[in-house]
């Protein structure tokens, strides 16, 4: 076996998984964003005016916290999946591919869940970025190498 | 050192690893299913009657959240884990001893969550699982290798 | 491309990964332990007196998972993005350098988080292990490799 790294997919496996690794960190700075611009903390140490205000939640706050949550369900596996597909040799072709359909779709699912477009366009996303790792594990299982 | 790609350990590590991925993503299913069927939704945008019903929670989609979540803080920890133990060159029976208790015991895990089994069953699993990445990690941190 | 692990950089990444990812892990104790010294819990099944105690919440409790949810959306980032950067041939003193801010900016941020230190105690230790990774992903997307 080659191993992954001299593997001449490896490196838009990097690259791929660097951008959607980010894209899933940027929430937390969303998420900095709605609370310091809305006033809404979930610490009491947080506030800012001591005294006045209180620790509360809000819609705003809470849509960007799910959607962090969904990319940290979503987006860790197809990292972790995808190093294992990358080992396991791919075609360059059949791994962009993959690559590709899960980070368009998750680039869209946090469009459609932040502007809360109508459905069924996240849920679509959902599942297509879903199917893109399965797919993926898939490939992986039945691989001639394992 | 040999590479973790090239050691015989890692066509294992492989399969244990897409298997309690693959779990954890099982998880995202089943809270869609409990979502439709209850019709339990927590973004207005998914209400299927608009007009109709609200925004609520629900104690089946709740407990599935929970063993979606206790997933996360546990089977990624071991995939990442148990690949820098992979690497440090573990012997054939000691690696498939951890990475059979860990799957067998997260399977357990998952059955207790979301039947509801009487504890200490979910509890003890959760341990047995915790305690197979621990000695993987003791096992990391004491190769002569770092 | 001379493969991640025979870098130098390998082991001193592997302990700072595993380091950690046992403080994350270790959250899961911190928060049963105050859900059984103070009787919190959230399933039904968990209640150790039948009959007696209902399912509730608790902030010492709440806190602790917060802190657990933060280190999840930043130290499985570290990790990933760690291993690749790892991969791309940083200098050893650059990637220290990395490794230590990080894993020293999340220990501080666990001890802000459970004793409610004053802000911004928690936020600069939080911003700290995000530019941190940040940095690495930078570094790999602009190594000359990829």
């Amino acid at each position: 076996m080659a191993g992954v790294f001299d593997n001449p997919v490896f490196p838009y496996f990097v690259f791929y998984a660097t951008v959607v690794v980010l894209k899933t960190m940027a929430m937390s700075l969303v998420t900095a964003f709605h609370r310091i611009t809305k006033k809404v903390f979930v610490n009491p140490e947080d506030l800012m005016d001591k005294g006045k205000g209180k620790v509360l939640t809000h819609e705003s706050v809470e849509r960007v916290r799910r959607c962090h949550l969904n990319d940290l369900e979503n987006v860790i596996p197809f990292v972790l999946i995808g190093l294992l597909y990358t080992a396991s040799g791919p075609s360059l072709g059949s791994a962009l591919l993959h690559f590709r359909i899960f980070t368009g779709a998750r680039i869209f699912h946090t469009i459609a869940y932040l502007f809360a477009l109508p459905q069924p366009s996240r849920g679509l996303a959902f599942f297509v970025g879903l199917l893109a790792t399965v797919s993926m594990a898939y490939n992986v299982l039945s691989s001639a190498k394992y």
